[in-house]
């Protein structure tokens, strides 16, 4: 019987969790398999660290090139994440003729042009499925089993971190801070949770389904990224109070003239919805295609052994195609021929958008805000005036407009902004029109 | 540029709906493989029908040989339905040396084992990603996204009929009949409706997925169907009170020693779960993996885009990897070595049930009735007695119980019959605990 070697490179959460897989569960992997996948080489940077799972010693190494070129190791697996050495590594194993699984969406989403390319080059395959949205099997799904659809949209949340915090401030009427503390305290955010908190993580991910959706891979610095660093509880009760609830959603469609529409940001979505169900660290994805209508997908986004689950499934595959002697027929993305589409400028999205006002309780203020709303052509779906705020030192007025250009908007706000009633900077959180 | 010929037996909806596809979205899928899909011929029983979409004239043949057993026809899509002459056009084309793709569930696990079989012998492709859960693409996250899993669940609504049905009485009040009757309207439930209705279609592609997950293909009549027909308004009234919905739920999982434990019948779901909130006629599935946790997919569970989209992607990865010159490395259940557990007793199942009686208002009856349960073993977690119903002739008393064996409650429902004070014959319905 055949055996197929797998090389690790990276022994930390998600690596230990792949080892202990490809090694605990041997007998079914052969059982569906027809043949083994054998683990012949791991890379750890520290060989005495205490981990969650430890492979023999004899398989550790500290050297990546033990694994990188080794023509006995045909599937290369890269769980060491940040940019380089991993960047170089897998470049190097590409061009040395193996394939590749990687789990790292910063280095895709930063490198993934070369990479891919590199990939397409050498008839090497290049497997990311636990990228995105951790044990859930969306990047088949896009890649495979939806392949014949236009897509016309993709979205969801992609970071499980911030729904966690997202969850308690909307359970439990946690501020952000409190709940951010709580997440790391349990583990869940880390030291310096800007990647997570801030969005990077999630449009890095977005980039990805982006580009598996539609051939064409932007970069995170041309479309909005928005986190959730400033919402309040105040948000939340308001969002309540109209029927939402606040996810950070990550975005991508394309509209009318073909231009990206991908954008990540908290967003309103409707209580009841699918999505909005999504809670704690649980991930979720909507697909929407134009034959198959909305496909829905959740599950664990992280953690060692669901993320492993994901990592093993392109692994299997991978071994799979080896045996059968052939060249992947499956391009990295997907797309045998990408394209590039222009991506929409924010200033163009046309959204329904939550306004929260705080002003002097006295006459006329109501008309000015709506006043300036209207000359700029927003119009207004309702409105609530609450009572004192005393942290805020005014009146709270909560709007929810009909659907406005995001240019128009941000034009009036900024003209409200000079108005002497309003005694803190208005707050504006989006409504998702998909979901 | 390679382009792959499809024949395509049946031009029913979904194959209207392939049809379509291939030929309108040519251009796109073009562009994704880096090769051409073409429909080479469409076998019709009558050429002359009026479809949702129609193929070219020139296409069209009433003689199935024209496509099995052609040498330019690699790849054959039946979507006839039924059992033959599916099964012998099926196995000819696989013996012949082209790849099948089906829709047809039926036929798959009426004669799975031989159809398999074939397949594997002649090492030839049998997707069948549209027989289960239309456009959810489950088979192909069994077979590879979750394939290093062992998975300990699988369960799910896989009905679009019924579920339709369930959630109007739900939500509406409406009765059975009723709510059946408003789907044959609507064109969700056909004129003979006993196929959906009574659970086969449901039990069918439960099969399938208790093979893709466990390796061992079990027989419809092997285990315990129950249909929907017998559920009252009162017991969806009795539910809600309960915090719970009906469904009726598909459910596969292997208990301790080994066995399979798989049944189908209505089933309490707790509110609040996603299951519980995929009403209409979407379908959904959780699989609960050992490294993976629970993943949760819904979609469209039919339609005629839906499927069509399903047996798309079968097509699409059927002919990339005809490109690659490679025999199926995937078999059809995704186990190169299919095992065969036994079946467990609906007998020796284990839930909690939901028990509804209908008795004279004395004194001691409850006490008789709660006796009789004890005796067998049988705890009660929660009693409400509800007032005198005159349809039923009696006081309604329901009860939910603590996890007992089926043996028992039966024996012990048995028993109750006996009693005078019964006036009507008990309600059960089982709560699921895998949810």
């Amino acid at each position: 019987m055949t055996t197929i070697n797998v090389g690790l490179l990276g022994l930390g959460t998600v690596g230990s969790g792949v080892a202990k897989i490809i090694i605990e569960e041997a007998n079914l992997l052969t059982q569906k398999l027809g043949f083994s996948l054998k683990l012949a080489k791991v890379c750890a940077r520290n060989l005495s660290a205490s981990r969650a799972y430890n492979p023999p010693a004899d398989l550790l190494t500290t050297d990546p090139m033990d694994i990188v070129g080794n023509p006995d190791i045909p599937i290369v697996v890269e769980l060491m994440g940040g940019l380089e050495p991993a960047r170089t590594l897998v470049l190097k194993a590409l061009s040395s003729g193996q394939h590749v699984v990687t789990a790292n969406k910063a280095l895709l989403a930063t490198h993934g042009q070369e990479i891919f390319q590199k990939a397409l080059e050498t008839s090497r395959e290049l497997k990311f499925e636990a990228a995105v949205a951790g044990a859930i099997p969306i990047i088949r799904v896009l890649k495979e089993g939806l392949t014949a659809n236009r897509i016309q949209s993709v979205f969801g949340i992609l970071n499980g971190t911030t729904n966690h915090i997202l969850t308690r401030m909307t359970q439990d009427g946690l501020t952000f801070q409190a709940a951010l503390a709580e997440a790391q305290e349990f583990g869940y955010a880390e030291a310096d949770p800007t990647n997570d908190v801030e969005g990077f993580d999630a449009a890095h991910k977005l980039t990805l389904l982006t580009a598996l959706a539609y051939g064409s891979l932007p970069k995170v610095a041309d479309f909005h990224v928005e986190g959730i660093t400033k919402l309040e509880p105040e948000d939340f009760a308001a969002a309540a109070e109209f029927g939402y609830v606040i996810k950070l959603l990550a975005i991508s469609t394309v509209d009318q003239d073909g231009r990206l529409e991908i954008r990540l940001h908290p967003t309103m979505l409707p209580k009841g919805s699918l999505m909005a169900e999504v809670n704690g660290v649980m991930n979720a994805v909507m697909v929407r295609g134009e034959a198959s209508g909305d496909i829905f997908l959740s599950g664990a986004g992280a953690g060692m052994m669901p993320t492993a689950s994901a990592v093993m499934g392109d692994i299997v595959e991978t071994a799979r195609d080896l045996r059968s002697g052939s060249a992947p027929q499956v391009p990295a993305l997907g797309w045998r021929n990408a394209q590039t589409l222009a991506v929409k400028s924010q200033d163009d999205v046309r959204l329904a958008y939550f306004l929260r006002f705080t002003v002097i309780d006295k006459p006329g203020v109501l008309a000015a805000i709506s006043g300036i709303l209207g000359s700029h052509n927003i119009s207004i779906a309702r409105v609530v005036q609450k009572d004192h705020d005393p942290k805020r030192g005014g009146v709270v007025v909560v709007i929810l407009t009909h659907e406005a250009r995001e240019k128009d908007l941000l034009t009036a706000l900024a003209e409200a902004a000079k108005l002497d009633s309003l005694t803190a900077p208005t707050r504006l959180i989006r409504v998702e029109k998909l979901v």
